[in-house]
């Protein structure tokens, strides 16, 4: 796969991590030169998916960014993973597995991201509850053929400033996990090409665990102290 | 308590994050105003103790500090828990609940700071092993006396910027989590008093696993990517 001429499918990218990813994901295409990724956003219902991906294009255009060179268009999540390359999964955990189910057939030997985060919430703060699998990334790994390859990245992007595309001039880290070598390295790419993350390596998928407990801590560490949209630097 | 005439022990100061927080917490009393507290180190033989509070004022000494205004010494770890108001844990998880047996008799109504983290080596990279309990802080909660508190914090503070008490320029976040709410409130004041780091309030005792989890995944980044003594920042 090439990292600068990429189809990569949004699925619930109608949510709000998921409108936050589309617009990044397709501001690649001005923010690094030689990039020309297509971007499908998938929902459950096409039309969703067509006016998230108008909506989205209005918005940059809105924000001053030349839109001619960018593609974003709307999909049912089936019509969306079949087209795709490289699939990010925007999805409540609860709702992933019965997806990876639907979208089983077009997925092999494709990538798939996942930035999903299973956690509850007692006494006004979020817990981190993984399945029994370790994680939601592992779980994912189960489910899916054994030539899909599972990234797990973007778990601590907060979804405030991923979707401020002109405010956001802050820099965060992004961590990476993947027990494919070549997989983990694309996904990376795409990262740095995004303008406003920097990917550090996360190790294997094993560790995707501690990545996704990020997420609760994020949260809970914005509301205990009066702060919003936190991401991480490490230094 | 009064953040700023306390007796604090270390326990177990005589190890690599031992040192660091002996040195920072001395420093206190030139960092911050009207702060004048007492750290006493403790370990298994008092002679061990003794040396390490020397090379410790000889350190600051070296690095041009004002020593007369700091109070460093040496003791086992019984007679340093029964001196100090606030004990630090920095000793390995598997010698923790152990050592709380040996001191159990003198820390009614002290504060117990934990910055012990279960983890395990596996394929080079490390892997966070919580305990039963669901984490160390909540391990050691169950092994002290009812009026004891427990207060966890520490965990992703770097040991080599800590120690390095003139280079060190960077100000990381320190996440403090405890369910006593004025003994939090104590370590946080303690920890901004250090002028190397910025507290945040991490919530209840239960979220202390994500905290403890922090530091196998802190090594892990800097493995994987080249760094070294990586500490935190949330923004």
């Amino acid at each position: 796969m090439n990292p600068e001429k990429l189809k990569i499918a949004v699925l619930g990218g109608t949510g709000n991590i998921g409108e936050g990813m589309v617009l990044r994901l397709a501001l690649q295409n001005l923010m690094t030169e030689g990039v020309k990724n297509e971007i499908i956003i998938g929902s459950r219902s096409r039309e969703t998916a067509e006016e998230a991906a108008k909506s989205a294009l209005s918005e940059l255009e809105n924000c001053g960014f030349d839109t001619s060179r960018m593609t974003i268009k709307g999909k049912t999540n089936f019509e969306a993973a079949q087209e795709a390359e490289i699939m990010v999964l925007t999805i409540h955990f609860d709702h992933v597995l019965p997806l990876l189910d639907e979208i089983r057939e077009v997925i092999e030997d494709k990538i798939i991201v996942s930035p999903v985060v299973p956690m509850v919430k007692e006494g006004g703060l979020f817990i981190y509850k993984p399945p029994a699998e370790g994680s939601a990334a592992l779980a994912i790994q189960k489910r899916v053929p054994a030539s899909t390859k599972i990234v797990a990245a973007f778990h601590n992007i907060p979804a405030g400033k991923l979707k401020d595309v002109v405010k956001c001039k802050a820099v965060h880290h992004a961590l990476v996990c993947s027990d494919d070598a070549e997989a983990k390295k694309l996904v990376m790419e795409l990262t740095r090409n995004m303008g406003c993350l920097k990917p550090l390596d996360g190790g294997p998928l094993k560790q995707a665990n501690t990545m996704e407990s990020l997420t609760p801590l994020l949260i809970n560490l914005a509301k205990l102290n009066g702060l919003k949209d936190l991401g991480i630097n490490f230094s």
